[in-house]
């Protein structure tokens, strides 16, 4: 069996929407944003084993601080407004292994 | 701002449900194990920032060997068949730090 991790980076996006009235990262674009960033992975051709995973996830618990993301192993979190922060933080971080301090929360 | 991580351990539960037929981890009972490992934690009292969280995720790609959960930062794989495997998994690793080798993937 390989040494290396299942998937060298693991990212989860939380998509929970709230019904309560409370803010929630599932109505703050969250959705599209992990869509994006999935199939900006694939186009790379880093998707998979040893490799990317881009991932939806339940409420993180942290909601107030939305929408935002978790990369695994390293247990960096972030949050984002739009698309661009995505891109940056697909290709500083994920890709170039460079944190996006500016998006770190 | 603590240099600990956000949250001690970090399990994320497979609860992807596919309606292609193909086998998931969804209709082998991954969201009633989800909910019991989350119940467990917090009857212990070790759910929480810089503690334990139990969350739910889509697919993670890892269907044949489901239904499956990972738990990070350390990224150790897991499969289990009942909830006396996920106490388990609660009591020896997320409580007492050794992994369960007989059910490690």
């Amino acid at each position: 069996m390989s040494d290396k991790p299942y998937f060298e980076k693991h990212v989860f996006f939380c998509v929970n929407q709230r019904d309560d009235g409370r803010s929630s990262c599932g109505e703050r674009g969250a959705l599209a944003a992990q869509k994006h960033a999935k199939g900006r992975i694939k186009q790379l051709g880093l998707n998979g084993h040893e490799k990317i995973r881009i991932n939806q996830a339940g409420c993180l618990d942290r909601c107030e601080e939305g929408p935002v993301l978790v990369v695994y192993p390293e247990g960096v979190w972030y949050t984002y407004v739009d698309h661009s922060d995505i891109d940056e933080i697909v290709d500083s971080h994920l890709v170039g292994g460079k944190v996006v301090d500016r998006l770190k929360i």
